[in-house]
């Protein structure tokens, strides 16, 4: 039963979070105080009663987990930390400023912060994994608690979220939707149609309880129903009102994403009935033991014969089964393509490791997210072309310095028949231009088994692109591939070009080089299988040892590949090496025209990216020596 | 009332399409007859008795529009194509193979191909947008009918679709879903829950309809009640077997993407009673008249005085409206941030031709891709972060050959205090690797306004990055800035470096250009407003005239961005001139650090890609001449 005495101690809390979250945003001349105003009793009872979490050991795997899904009411975050008596008001006060703990949307910069969340959508559906981490692997009686804004619904990751979240019966997460009405710019599409937002949920299979989000009563019975179901998820649908609490703003346009003045925060705060100084001692969540995790294994990865043609999904695959193998940390999730990836190899050694995630390439990505938020290592697979469908997920998961692994099959024209829409073609762009990420192309199945390997422990956005064509196994078992590296495949003291290239054009350009000693001219060949870092100080020898003459042939459109960070190994930044050596004389050969269907060798062909047009390319550069150019330079 | 006859005649169009699409898959010796066999009977009745389409002029207004959303059934389609007579026999049996029109996936290169599948989950967000056209722009009796598979139901893009599809009462689409419960590695995640499928569709406002979908008179009935309701959109949900037809694949797992053999084909055929040459007249549309478009007016766009502050967002939406007061066929979409965007200046006085799109970014795109193929000017923005949600919509866009717009504002670490999850610091890379695309990024309001005219009529996907803050007025308003083109801001004879800025970091270039002038250093600012194409002559023209040295500063991660595209102008390929000019000494001043919050100013500091960075590293380059660095090669 609820005390007068509980509910106005909650009623407090409530106002002291509102107080906050003007106090932080005033000061910091931003922010979204009416959107933290609305959730501010949603909250005041999830700390006080319900959320069990230990602040000084935000690792414990015994914690519940919250993930604040409407990121821009981080000021209600804050304050609620403040509530828990983990951060000062001193440091409430430096919201938004240079150098703070406290971003405008939240990041792991703050230890209890698992995530970052901000771009809409995205926290339920990360919420799924790890409650998928929770029920399946920890075995853990732990809860985690999503709290969404009611514009995100609109976003189709949410209804991913749902339908997974449905189908794996997570009855041990809760989504609080703050149906406060108000979007950015008027009337979100449902406005407070509570009944709405209900049908659809419970037609994904959740447990849905109407609320007035701004009653106390009401929200403590719907948190204690959401914990005493066990088949479902559950959402919590609250009315609020934006801007609770004060007349000047409540349920009014034009409030959001707007700091009051300080004249409109005294005026508010007093109506709040002024500064509190609540500390809530937070609930630790009781002792429980975590499903026992067996220990590593002697890694015992797959080995080919010189000469097999083994495609790199193939060997992707397989490797992946001996990691699973050796590591119980290990677990791999694909989007309905598993035995295209050959991630179903895994499937059916470990299947309490596997997740399906069907055709939901958004929460597939997510849901890697919130396995690695319980430490856990998340291979993720399809085929690379519909990685793009979850960009905007890859892009967040580096702000939430997450550690997950994203491995991309039937890259490329060299896919053959199925035509340009099963191509990935951007690809190697799209992931470079993640931060700190790290981007693998092997050509070959041994080397893919040593780099799949080494991607498990690796920090960061670490993306593996596969190939969907058997192609020669060239390197032995024993050789290694450390990330950051190249091999020289082939070099002389004669070389007078070098082509650089990875994956499937990496056996093109043998061949090309092979035919151009049949013409006396000697080309050095570097397997660059570490597109991002690459190898910078074996490019600047090799143009030093060749002329500058470089002929770089990728798979890829001609933006943003291999090319691109050939290229980039040669302009000055901060991380470079200066090169010093003849000048650059690169020709890349990529996908200029859209591909249609055909056989991978005419495919290759008429991209120009196979090996006769690797031959010419070098023959360009060697019949044309420097002093040509240099000659037509002083001409001009 | 469907006669015998009629199912008779129906039933041999299905038997002839499985036919059709078993000896055009054996013969490319690949491809999906299964997945094109459970919905023949579908599109027999379809095509027989309810599509309006004329074969001979498929840009008819009044056409029905056929979306084959599950387009790896292309074999169903394309011998849909020889059934109405517009392919032969022998094209028919043309699939996959090197030039064929045929495609794996259908694309545009086919006239009655409006928009390319293959990716699953786009057909019906398309379908969305083409019937947003025929409901409010045309205001035509046309139909748009989109054939889902099952698996595909699991993106999150569908439920955007059908949330908006709902939200706009659309009445004249009509959505299909194959329910042949065999995804392509065993049974989808509702398998035949047909009743799942009905519900979650009427919770988002749709009308359901459960039928076997092998059933032809229950088809007939099916589609008619779609056609007779009026004030929403309806949705067949027809159970079907994969491999229908055939006993040796119905129903059974294994055949998902796998053509028959020879002997295999034999057989098949033989079960369903041979090869048939039916020809369909496909029912032409009665003639209706498209809502009168005004004539195009002259165009007025907004004028900025020198020195003002303006943020190129709001010339962005003041331009928008300008071009909507000329153009009837410009039309807008946002995604729920239209008063950041400045969208809504336009939505405010062109109502009927603006759409809320919500916070769907998917959707968002596929209304714009949906708009263009009637013809319209869409015009689609959203903070550029949040448009690599739709990354995969904008690859595909590509493959339709669409013409679209997209306007991303908010770009970069100027955005200040809001935090990295509403900075775009990876949009320029992501859209440099769309095929075809333009990505244009201006640093001025007048610039921002020619830019925008010129957008509406630019073929392919134009990208356009707008600044949250206000930078000032530095051209006139007569000033011209041609796609393709560059402004050189500033030269002298003296220049002894070179900077290339766009956007905001222009401003920073301008004010490093002043305080290097007072140390006696000379330097040429380029304003790259056109990232893609970007203007070859005038940076080799650059690099010649002050001894390579090349400053390229962006607010951009350091890949993919404007650095790239300036580093590719001097990389040989067969699209671009050859360099003939001194060595090359860049250095890409970009963000490397992740960013957190703190005004724009400090912000831009602290990734050091200010105006003090950027006369630090001119120094560099210019108190280092090139002797020094050859002498340093030399000694090595």
């Amino acid at each position: 039963m609820t005390t007068q005495e509980q509910l106005h101690q909650w009623h407090e809390l409530a106002q002291q979070l509102r107080v906050d979250s003007i106090r932080a945003t005033t000061i910091a001349g931003s922010g979204h105080p009416t959107s933290s105003m609305s959730a501010a009793d949603l909250i005041a009872v999830l700390i006080s009663k319900y959320l069990c979490y230990d602040f000084d050991n935000p690792h414990y795997p015994n914690n519940d987990r919250f993930i604040l899904s409407k990121g821009h009411a981080a000021p209600l975050l804050y304050a609620m930390y403040k509530a828990a008596g983990v951060i000062t008001d001193e440091e409430l006060l430096s919201l938004r400023k240079l150098g703070s703990r406290l971003e405008g949307h939240p990041t792991p910069v703050l230890p209890w912060v698992d995530v970052a969340t901000g771009s809409l959508g995205q926290g339920l559906p990360i919420g799924v994994g790890v409650a998928l981490a929770g029920k399946y692997l920890d075995q853990l009686p732990y809860h985690v608690w999503v709290l969404l804004g009611d514009s995100e619904t609109a976003e189709g990751s949410v209804w991913e979220a749902f339908d997974h979240a449905g189908h794996y019966t997570l009855d041990n997460l809760i989504a609080i939707i703050d149906v406060n009405r108000l979007g950015q710019r008027g009337q979100t599409e449902l406005g407070w149609n509570t009944q709405a937002y209900a049908t659809r949920a419970r037609a994904f299979g959740w447990q849905a309880i109407e609320i007035d989000g701004n009653n106390l009563m009401e929200i403590d019975q719907a948190f204690s129903a959401a914990l005493s179901i066990n088949d479902r998820p559950t959402v919590i649908i609250a009315r609020t009102k934006k801007g609770k609490g004060v007349v000047a703003l409540e349920d009014l346009g034009g409030w959001h994403g707007k700091a009051l003045k300080p004249e409109q925060e005294k005026k508010a705060i007093a109506e709040l009935g002024g500064e509190r100084h609540i500390i809530i001692q937070v609930d630790k969540p009781e002792q429980a033991k975590p499903a026992t995790i067996a220990n590593s294994q002697p890694l015992q990865l797959p080995i080919y014969e010189k000469g097999a043609k083994v495609a790199t999904r193939r060997a992707y695959g397989d490797a992946l089964k001996a990691l699973g193998a050796a590591r119980p940390d290990v677990i791999a999730l694909d989007a309905e393509v598993s035995n295209s990836t050959y991630t179903e190899d895994f499937a059916e050694a470990f299947p309490e490791r596997y997740f399906e995630m069907y055709i939901a390439e958004q929460q597939l990505v997510a849901a890697a997210v919130g396995l690695q938020v319980r430490q856990y290592k998340p291979f993720a697979s399809t085929f690379a072309a519909f990685l793009s469908r979850a960009y905007d997920f890859v892009r967040m998961a580096a702000i939430s310095r997450a550690n997950i692994k994203l491995v991309g099959s039937h890259a490329g024209v060299s896919i053959g028949q199925d035509g340009p829409s099963q191509m990935a073609l951007e690809d190697l762009a799209a992931f470079q231009a993640v931060w700190s990420s790290t981007v693998l192309y092997p050509s070959d199945a041994n080397q893919t088994a040593k780099l799949v390997a080494q991607m498990s422990d690796r920090n960061g956005v670490v993306y593996l692109r596969t190939t969907r064509e058997s192609t020669p196994v060239i390197y032995g078992a024993d050789e290694e591939f450390p990330i950051g590296g190249s091999k020289v495949v082939h070099s002389s003291q004669q070389d007078q070009a070098t082509v650089i290239a990875a994956g499937i054009t990496l056996h093109e350009a043998l061949k090309a080089c092979d035919r151009l000693k049949n013409e006396d001219i000697t080309v050095r060949v570097i397997d660059a299988y570490s597109v991002k870092p690459i190898d910078v100080q074996t490019l600047h020898q090799a143009a030093r040892d060749t002329n500058g003459n470089l002929v770089v042939v990728e798979d890829h459109w001609s933006e943003g590949g291999l090319g691109a960070a050939v290229l980039d190994a040669f302009a000055g930044t901060s991380n470079t090496p200066i090169y010093n050596g003849p000048q650059l004389r690169l020709i890349k050969l990529a996908v200029h025209d859209m591909p249609g269907s055909g056989t991978p060798e005419e495919l290759l062909h008429a991209a120009k990216i196979d090996a006769d047009a690797i031959v010419e390319a070098v023959k360009s550069q060697v019949r044309k020596p420097i002093e040509a150019s240099a000659k037509l330079y002083a001409e001009r």
